[in-house]
């Protein structure tokens, strides 16, 4: 399988539309698909092949985008596969992955979760932006039966086309992941907010704000539909990760009973250890190009490079092999 | 007792320093005083009157600032007590109070805690900024004994000489607030990136770290001795205050695991209009004029002020009256 020439995105909103802006640049054969009539009317406008039904947006397409909210893309999904070649691939957009591939299971081999990490306060087609995604971390969740002709494909769609880092790691890791990245985050910065509102000390709180309160709580401004939508909908992986969140917390309570200066010490060295590792990661650049016939290895180098921490920057194939851009952790 | 006219700071690293310095530039005879060698030859360069010996500072001075490292300050309160002259006042820039204002008993009268709160990742004198103040929040906690001539004094100095907002709140108020403003972020955000640098997940979450991620672990960067020096030195106002935010933890986490949509959307919306009100406070101007006699509704005009969360930008004296100007929340 080749570079996809002949996308379909199904739901432009924000992040669909700015899929399909993007594409669309690029000078490939892309339709958007919506029910708003709104939204039809700002693809028009904007000079966008569009339609309202999926089933005709989705026939002869070999990438078949799904951008719909998260609720509907289950429903979505029997509705594409009902319609689109056999040949197609299918991926989405989604925040969380495990959900999502459960209910692709009609797509079996065809589909591959995605989840591409930008976004703006703003929503909607008018407020797309064809480069939403440079350079942003878009992760790709094969199922494990995966061939890799589809994820090829795919990840040369996401880093050449999209401009963005594709990083291939599995659904549960996924989920996992983004529940301490991403959800304990907004957890954490609602309870500093939500103690200050509920404290008789609130309105000096709020005169004496320290930019360290103003950071912890920046998230806590987020819409309540959108925090609460994310953590219900990635229920279990926060539970599960909340443990070692309560029990660092814990620790550091217990050490300040107990005025346990050299405890305490370790349990903060730990923390800024890992904090100036994010905002300051030494990468490596590296290519490898594989040969057609060697797909096992060149799957499981993909995986490796996402379990690791590494993404791809470029995909480009050459004759009968595939060469490959990467940024490891040094 | 009018404005202050010969000021000793005692400790000039960033904080002392840049006292030391906006007082200088403003004209006023002031005198630095450290032990450090290398500290004095600073001041020389930069044409600043200093001493070495805490005696010679404080003689004949009306104003000391003690603004020596924490621990310091305790057995520092004595030396001074032994050389200032009777009439001076005596003031502080430690982070917590209730400690300071216990340890500095023997002042009895002459001693109001402070609390200036700016301050960069720099230290020394060196690195000492006349402006750095100018805005900044700077806390004062007068004893309940507090006379009105020596606290109107030191807002004068607060608001006119350092440019800065004087808040008056009383010392057990502001640690209580400071743990919930600025101690207990610290822990949440070690927390975060102390939980994900323990975790399997440690690489992948340090690839896909959000805009929350990043914010949320902001001030886990900071050095580990001054945060836990911080955590410890206020060490019973964190623990109390660590009650309402465990509680509302514990309240999302528990609906989470229920999956109690409109629980999780009151907690959260509670907790997204206080930070809305952090980041943008409408406040109202107002002027107060207090005559000579009335030291006690002054008094009770600045404490009031500052437990609504309101500060003074304005001290100035006018025949035998003076006229505060302040911001109250609206």
């Amino acid at each position: 399988m080749e570079a996809f020439r002949r996308i379909a995105v199904i739901g432009t909103g924000l992040i669909g539309g700015s899929i399909l802006r993007r594409a669309h640049d690029a000078g490939i054969d892309v339709i958007g698909c919506d029910p708003d009539p709104g939204t039809a009317e700002i693809a028009s406008r904007l000079g966008l092949p569009f339609t309202a039904d999926v089933g005709t947006a989705v026939i002869g397409r070999d990438l078949i985008v799904c951008a719909a909210p998260l609720d509907a893309i289950r429903g979505g999904f029997d509705a594409i596969a009902a319609s689109m070649d056999d040949g197609g691939v299918v991926t989405d957009v989604g925040s969380t992955k495990t959900d999502v591939l459960a209910a692709a299971s009609s797509l079996a081999g065809r589909f591959i979760g995605g989840h591409p990490m930008a976004g703006t306060e703003l929503s909607g087609l008018a407020a797309a932006d064809p480069n939403l995604f440079t350079d942003a971390p878009w992760v790709l969740c094969p199922p494990s039966t995966i061939l890799i002709e589809p994820l090829r494909s795919l990840v040369g769609f996401v880093t050449d086309v999209m401009r963005a880092k594709a990083i291939v790691i599995d659904a549960e890791r996924h989920d996992e992941t983004v529940a301490l990245s991403s959800h304990i985050p907004h957890v954490l910065a609602g309870a500093l907010a939500g103690a200050a509102a509920a404290s008789p000390m609130a309105p000096t709180v709020t005169a004496l704000a320290a930019g360290s309160f103003r950071d912890g709580t920046r998230v806590a401004g987020t819409n309540p539909d959108r925090t609460v939508d994310m953590l219900l909908h990635n229920r279990q992986a926060v539970l599960d990760q909340w443990g070692g969140v309560a029990g660092f917390m814990d620790e550091v309570l217990e050490a300040v009973r107990d005025n346990e200066h050299e405890t305490l010490i370790d349990l903060f060295t730990g923390a800024a250890t890992l904090r100036n590792a994010v905002v300051a990661r030494a990468m490596t650049t590296r290519t490898r190009t594989f040969a057609s016939g060697d797909g096992a290895a060149e799957l499981a180098y993909l995986r490796e490079l996402g379990a690791v921490g590494g993404y791809v920057t470029g995909c480009v194939p050459s004759g009968l092999a595939t060469t490959y851009t990467a940024e490891t952790p040094a």
